[in-house]
């Protein structure tokens, strides 16, 4: 009996002192559920928040790992580059956003408190590094990409933290957070990095047959599993139920858009792979800040459209513009296929939260848009609480409020994600950093040991004149 | 207390009518899970059908869009058009199928309803178009293929539909409706197609080592994820696990089973890549039909077997008679694949029919054979829902009617299929369509913009001639 | 009435058999959930250990068919080979390991018992097998590949069930009985297959960049579905939590560590493709033994750390001296990957038993540790119950006979992985095998019909007399 009983008491001090951290801290849920200690004869092991992140995390792995990192190796000469880096700099950020985001979010108890929930966060931070990556692609050393990684993930931290404790917007597929600080801090990076003679074009930035079917590759998995990305940090049920159809209707209305236009402003009307792998993808971005409203299908399927249409004309007009007036040399076109999209995004959202009512959201209206929810001790409260036992005070937000708060982080993030990127750009031109010289950007024999067909895999004609050598 | 009462009053009001709807309307569960408004305070959010389905329709669409992008990317001058055009018609197609589908099957109340089981449902009216593709892979462009696809979802919907709601058969892994059918509808279109030169075979139908890795790659994905598609729509619980090991086994007989016959039937005793991309997965069609009843794992493994078999034997001796013979030009041997196995599938799954009885099913044998089950009112009902409190009214049918449903099931989904094939065929012939001539079939630069290097990809030798120009 | 009522008696009857069959039967649980006979008014269908293994079990489909069968084709000539034979060999595997395994662990009332956490157990199997082939590949038949799957399932499977029934270890990553015994098994074949002309090196024994690429989307595969390899077989809910989260540590430690060696090592500062392929899964191996338990985040990523360095200093010099001095010619280096770090884990296993108290996991120790906990009718697990009600009774071990447990476990692992891999070997060089001549390793053109590009495929350099012949 002593022995059980002494356990016992172990287990009752330590529940409770758990108990009182949770009750002081504001924020997100806390995760105790990796802890054999805290498990009682309460405790139903397949409740384990566990089963229900998961699936979305491993989904997200996939996207991370196989989809960014073969669609970056498009290049014929940086597979090894696109999709070797792909896979140094996403494990680095990764551990490295875990203890940002654990120091800035997850902390207490003395301890930085670790579920596969917080992993999920820490892949979205790592989705931003990689999508910045996509600007200076080719152009830098992996020394520097980490140090970019090792500037960006503190600055998208406390952005972060600041949105989500004292905006408190809406933003289920990080359209804001996400793709667009992404996309202003990798440009920021690369107006720094700007380098003249690229402009000309370089003969090693071309795709080759291999490449590009590895880099469609690359989109198909990003497509396919774009709706657990969307949905992952979503309210459970209905919530994510249409996030996930958003997302998928979004995706699908862009990537039919994208194989049309691509055709169609094509001189000789053939489809391009590069919009292939990029354009069809816009529409995931687009839906992304309403991604969890009653936004309707038809909606949704208007916001791919309008994705794909603003991200084709970004690639076609857009880019070549910005690479030769602002010194924007974009490698990826992260602006066309994040920026634009994530303003059209955060725009569309900000509509959904104006238009939202309690006709078509029922009670529910408080849980999508928990800062609406009535607060601590208005009666109101309780009477919704009837309804949805689990609703949580909110902050008693109108519409317009919330759409204000909305707007407020939007220009918020491209102004931290801009200067952060500018002075990220300007640590990586101190010396010493390995920093390709022009000539041999875009070329794996920099940094890899290559095979031996290296020297003529891929090159468009075997020269006649080597051969006669 | 006077707002959440109103809030109330409208969400009773709704959920009444909507509950009204779904008393009055036979077929399918009415989704109303992505629907914010229907969610109160008995709706627990974990319970969402969400969470049974999502993982199904991940892993299929995996299976549609990397499995049937690669797999079709064979050839060695198509590689893009068979991951590219595999993208588009499948992102088309499934869309189609939303709404045709929805029309047929899921519409009340003024609308589609919505949620991740029909996109599961149209994600297999894709994989029917995708396979029908497959018989004019190389010889056809994209308006022929959209017209293909806008032309075959409305002929498989009605037929889905008439099958469905009129002869009730058992078909998990949709061996009729989806494999029959497609192979049907596809020889119909290639028929109409003919093109007598290319039987005397095309300097460009041929693979590389690398579009053949690519394919295995493609074979790989569909073999790993089978067992999800062949048991999406199966009852949750036993028949679904029963689906999922039966799909597995199958598929493992004909992998074994391939890998013997491709060396033993080949003239010099080695492997072909061809089989082994295409007939390892004959035993994933040859279980569909009775993939959820109790057949024994020894009989799924014999299906597997069989289906293999024919599978090669198709390949190796059918396939050159039909295209000489019938004008059938079966460019991925859809009737191997999907039409023999289909058949054999149909036929084990009207003896499976036959053979069940309740002392191997004990009253599980009204859920899996659904409309065996008593009919409403029959006093035998009300015992069996005492065992099984789920049970649904069914047909009272006994095993012979069924059987004999799923008979007219077969030869009226070959019939409908092949004229809706060969009328499709007809219209795909109307001028305007940029069809390509026979000299550019099975070759991507008449429809992409090829990198530098594609002219002289893949090429068996580098010919001298051209190099000394 | 009577029907039912005699429906219902069989179904009592059957199940009061199962369950008699189940009291008498020790080991692991029994599994009707693919019986429908056996379902009845209290069967919760969603309840079906089905949802529980099918994830993890669709994971390990993914790596051991897609991440295994990419990462063998990194030879530029035997990309077919380590692809197909890849496939060939793991379905093989399965099915003789669902037979031999079901023999061993799985056998009552006269059947083998299947159910989907049957199919995980064979695939663990399967990946023994796998990783054993990465000794010998390129340099055997295909019917030798076969035989030595033959003799080496039921070697394992003895020793799985001499350990999981007599030595009742903790190893729920399979460190000892999977990565140890594949890595010795192979070790003593490839010991008998020596081949003195390949110690010079063998001019096809090289990668082409796009092999290369492929092995890299093979590494990929590994690494993301990794964690859910670790965990497939823990108690479910927080070891379960516990097991994914010290995988991924474990694995982005190592891959950290591995791009630092890599480049760190090479005399030129460049970073080798076949460390980014190998010894970035190093941690995933090294967190094995200890996954499930309370090692603390920081534990998890020392072991990845040291797993790296080990595989990575193996590869660098142990490799090359087991070759010219032990006869042991490691093609894939599995002592360094699967061995190496396989001893490592056993080690830190060890430790972490023997350091495991209840103050760290409270009761759930004698969950984790299930031979801890007291045996039946010792009153202590009454009390023990009363915290955990699922508590089963063990063994009353302490933490040092664990340990000691745990050291015979290791070496008897390697003594019978090691004899049995040496008597296979002698089998495989057994006339009529169709093993290789020394000419033709690493050459798929010895067993496949290989497309027309194969011969100059990957070839470094297009040789200028080929050209002007």
């Amino acid at each position: 009996m002593h022995h059980a009983q002494k356990l016992n008491e172990v287990i009752v001090k330590k529940s409770q002192e758990a108990k009182l951290v949770l009750l002081n801290m504001p924020g997100p849920p806390k995760n105790h559920d990796a802890n054999a200690l805290l498990q009682n004869n309460q405790t139903r092991p397949m409740e384990n928040s566990l089963y229900q992140n998961y699936p979305f995390f491993a989904d997200i792995q996939v996207m991370i790992f196989l989809g960014f990192g073969c669609l970056l190796a498009f290049f014929r000469h940086y597979g090894f580059g696109g999709m070797a880096f792909n896979f140094l700099i996403a494990t680095f950020t990764i551990q490295w956003a875990i203890l940002v985001q654990g120091f800035f979010q997850f902390y207490y108890d003395g301890k930085i408190h670790l579920g596969v929930l917080n992993l999920i966060n820490a892949e979205f931070a790592c989705a931003v590094v990689l999508i910045s990556f996509g600007a200076v692609l080719g152009k830098t050393s992996p020394v520097q990409l980490l140090i970019m990684a090792l500037l960006e993930i503190p600055v998208f931290g406390v952005t972060e933290w600041a949105v989500v404790k004292y905006l408190k917007i809406n933003d289920a597929g990080g359209s804001i957070l996400i793709h667009i600080f992404a996309c202003y801090f990798g440009l920021g990076v690369t107006f720094v990095l700007y380098r003249p003679s690229l402009n000309e074009g370089h003969p090693k930035e071309s795709t080759s047959y291999q490449s590009d079917l590895l880099s469609v590759m690359g989109t198909l998995f990003l497509w396919v599993f774009w709706p657990s990305f969307n949905s992952a940090l979503t309210f459970k049920g209905d919530d994510q139920h249409r996030a996930i159809l958003h997302t998928f209707i979004g995706l699908s209305a862009s990537t039919i858009t994208a194989f049309a236009l691509s055709s169609m402003l094509s001189k000789n009307g053939k489809i391009s792979m590069a919009d292939v792998q990029n354009v069809t993808l816009a529409g995931g971005v687009t839906v992304g800040a309403s991604v969890d409203m009653m936004i309707s299908p038809a909606a949704a399927y208007v916001l791919g459209i309008l994705g794909c249409i603003a991200c084709m004309l970004g690639y076609k007009y857009l880019s070549p513009f910005l690479a030769r007036r602002l010194r924007l040399q974009d490698q990826c076109g992260i602006h066309n296929l994040h920026g634009l999209t994530g303003l059209i995004s955060s725009l569309a959202g900000i509509c959904a939260i104006l238009l939202a009512t309690e006709e078509t959201y029922g009670p529910s209206l408080y849980q999508t848009f928990s800062h609406r929810a009535p607060p601590e001790g208005d009666p109101l409260l309780a009477e919704l609480q009837e309804l949805i036992p689990d609703l949580e005070a909110g902050l008693g937000r109108t519409a317009r409020e919330q759409a204000l708060f909305q707007v407020a982080a939007v220009f918020g993030t491209i102004a931290v994600a801009a200067v952060g990127g500018l002075l990220t750009g300007v640590v990586l031109k101190l010396p010493y950093l390995a920093s390709p010289s022009d000539e041999i950007c875009f070329d794996d024999e920099l940094f890899f040991n290559v095979p031996p067909d290296y020297s003529c895999v891929n090159d468009p004609i075997v020269s006649p004149a080597r051969l006669t050598e």
